[in-house]
């Protein structure tokens, strides 16, 4: 195990595609979403202990959601759980760990990850991470990880890879947006298209320079507040600097500008989790292609539905085709689960 | 005010067609359905008030509810409550009601009523009831009271009258079952078929010599078990002999066998609140003939749809068509409207 490497776990989402289970607060990452007894970011942690110890874990995410982490975390060291004072989407959320990294470990070699995918495929996934590592520790190159496509999925953004390959460190034609259905399925066919994880990995000195080339606005910032690191000002600055950031994920900011972007795909049995039908089919199929969570969920002419409703007694659920029903803590959603990219404007808070 | 006039509520079931709103822990008669303050008890009790003072009410009920009527109901007469060991539907519930009364007041003129349906029109209520108390206090007749039909129901049984005219006591010709939409709608073109609101008015004489006629197997039982009334033997002999009654209702025992059977026909604005259509009614409606209870309640493409969940915080449904959605208490149940005769079915409870 490499003491230079490190993992930035970015675990500051309110997972509002999966309300009313996730919840702004408490979201996705934080909850047992599977039934196993573990959060997903417990899972992510765990996930990554073959690559790295318990010292070399950083969680970035919302000051409201600092006490839940160090619940669910209690091993990591407390100054590497960052907290931002809002949320300004993933580049500024890197910087700031990739600066705090840095200034501990100026030959950090880092893996970026979401707190909130699976991964089934644990040992391929090792290797993985270890081949994309071991090529960013002697190259100035990014590496992303690529899940090969099993459907057309439409709620994923796809890496365009050179080869088709697996297992291997290729160059990366270019990063493509969610697509239509008509899109998805030619990407699924050609072979050389790849389901961006989010997941990053590159040496910290990569990462910097790369920021500091493609988005200086905010690495000004960074450097600015890196002078109070570790300091009593420091959450302050933190609080005064960390809001004044463009607000810009790092694939707008970095990945579609740089030259140097390498794709390792594999097949890994990933799921983002991100809405109800991909945290649905980590549920067991029963008749009709339902598939229910909860103590007692009658399901009448029922098809193709998810019914997640464990806090529940009892659930009567009537007629209802390619449905999702879902329920916690006094909350409930009845929607088509081809509307479920639709269920955070649903549930969005009222304007006053 | 007579003080011969008594009115026996009968609040023994278990309202299983509004779940989970109404359950058997806590059935609809007992709960503030229409949100006014007060249960449907309640209001029965009140709506009485103009013809018999509280001393004249009398409750049968389970000897599960026992508690919840004495708390709802604190100034009636604690030996007025009266609860059947076991249900054994109508027939004996109004035997042992009739038989408690007889032995208290001999020239008693009685009302028997269920305890969960509304009446709006008050008044017009007070002068039908007073009109069939004083046309039994007279004769041997047996009265009922039925709705002038608004639309064509088939949830409830029909009365078909000698007459057409409203206000008066005229003969029954024969009473129907709940019919089919064909047989519902000519009987609503006929004019003179009502609704059986379940409502009987005759003296405890002639109930007591009727049900003799036709239902000996229960007045025997009533005969032996009123040797015990007002000694320490009476609640052990009750729950010895009531369970031995036929379960039969007083439809079947009594009103399609005698010859005396007269119907007091009116316009109240009644509803039986007996399932979830004929309770909606009483929501408020709003954009497309939804009809919802609840915090916050959000319909997107919903059309006719009865949403009651007032114990949740935040409902989203998106796409449902003449939908019940209803949760209460941890059970939820979701049911095109027509269906809904078979919620009762849908949530009863697993065989062992």
């Amino acid at each position: 195990m490499n003491t230079h490497t490190h993992i930035v776990i970015m675990a500051g989402g309110i997972g509002s595609r999966l309300w009313p289970v996730s919840t702004p607060e408490m979201p996705k990452q934080f909850i047992d979403l599977l039934g196993v007894g573990k959060s997903l970011l417990q899972l992510t942690v765990e996930r990554f202990r073959p690559v790295c110890g318990i010292s070399g874990i950083w969680v970035v995410t919302s000051d409201r959601y600092v006490g839940t982490v160090k619940r669910q975390l209690p091993d990591i060291p407390e100054d590497q759980i960052l907290a931002e004072p809002v949320p300004r989407n993933t580049a500024p959320c890197i910087a700031y760990a990739s600066w705090k990294i840095m200034r501990k470990d100026p030959d950090a070699n880092i893996v970026v990850t979401p707190s909130d995918a699976i991964v089934m495929r644990q040992e391929k996934f090792t290797e993985v991470i270890s081949k994309a590592l071991d090529f960013t520790e002697k190259t100035d190159g990014i590496v992303t990880v690529g899940i090969r496509p099993d459907r057309p999925e439409t709620g994923y953004g796809y890496i365009c890879s050179n080869s088709a390959e697996e297992d291997k460190v290729v160059k990366v034609n270019a990063f493509k947006e969610k697509p239509d259905l008509e899109t998805a399925k030619s990407y699924l066919a050609s072979g050389n298209y790849f389901w961006n994880a989010g997941i990053f990995v590159w040496s910290v000195s990569t990462i910097v320079s790369q920021l500091r080339a493609f988005a200086p606005q905010i690495t000004g910032i960074m450097d600015r507040l890196a002078e109070s690191f570790g300091t009593v000002e420091e959450q302050k600055r933190l609080e005064e600097l960390f809001p004044q950031c463009e607000k810009i994920s790092i694939d707008y900011a970095v990945m579609e500008k740089s030259s140097s972007i390498y794709v390792i795909a594999a097949d890994l049995a990933w799921s983002d989790l991100g809405s109800w039908s991909s945290a649905g089919q980590h549920i067991e199929q029963s008749d009709n292609g339902n598939r229910t969570v909860g103590p007692d969920v009658r399901l009448v002419d029922c098809e193709g539905c998810i019914v997640h409703t464990d806090d529940t007694k009892m659930v009567v659920v009537k007629g209802l085709k390619n449905y999702i029903v879902a329920e916690k803590n006094g909350n409930m959603l009845i929607c088509p689960i081809e509307d479920e990219q639709k269920v955070k404007d649903y549930s969005a808070p009222k304007e006053q």
